[in-house]
């Protein structure tokens, strides 16, 4: 089976597919300043996560699973904010979600998901 | 290929089935309380999967993968020690263990499984 | 469809394949001692995924997702330094990584590698 990777740099791919799954990298708010709060951030990665399942030829009702990383617990109401007003009732995901520091100090949240092509 | 979901609210799926594999959402003990043990939560952890497992028509012994977080590292013998009375001896899976503040002060371990159904 | 396990001991398989992906368990630097360079564990690690993909029939360039576990994400250019050098540009993976203290004191690096068959 062909493996499709695509916006790749010299260190990942942004996006692979492979048997009928799309696998995303993880996605932090690559617009982010200190200081944005989470859930601005939230939904400047789930505008980025649509745009990668587009480019896949897939959407969000589609998703499969999804791993969220937030800086600091307690804001996972904010987080939740605009999870669930993003989500679609009828495709909604697994979901795991726990507190881990990020790679910047700007970001406070990151999103892996997967989803069927 | 068809998505098969389960056990969702308005957030998540508790269950997602797609390709001969079943994503099971992060488990956390449901009926935890401040001070539970991680022994006891992981063995209420672990028999939510089972369920969960069942449902799908499927059970541990066809475990791919298992991704575990613990509140606190220090109590990684505690949960081996119900993790390691659980598994199939035909059925180990892929661990990766690592410590993370999880959802819930109540909440010290959360584990997220993959298995083939 | 067949699920193969490999190099299992009482707890865990380092590996499983089924349906077309192997799945690594989290990969640290089974020879590791405090004080080692995260530079140098994640050579080891590296070195010891591309022995188990080996033996699972494939390598780095077919590799899916990668998600990378600091216990200190100041060696976030440390780390980077020993995976650039190894990824293959032709197969670059989906990465996430996140800072989380991991099981031993000795162990400042893991990884968690899927890859396809």
């Amino acid at each position: 089976m062909e493996i499709v990777r695509s916006n790749s740099n010299a260190r990942m791919s942004q996006m692979v597919v492979y048997n009928g799954v799309v696998y995303l990298a993880g996605q932090v708010d690559e617009t982010s300043q200190i200081g944005r709060s989470v859930l601005e951030q939230t939904r400047n990665v789930l505008a980025q996560i649509d745009g990668y399942l587009a480019q896949a030829g897939t959407d969000k009702t589609r998703l499969l699973t999804a791993t969220i990383y937030l800086s600091d617990m307690s804001q996972f109401a904010q987080m939740n904010q605009a999870w669930d007003a993003w989500v679609s009732p009828q495709g909604l995901p697994t979901r795991a979600t726990v507190q881990a520091k990020l790679a910047g100090a700007e970001f406070d949240v990151e999103i892996v998901v997967t989803a069927a092509v």
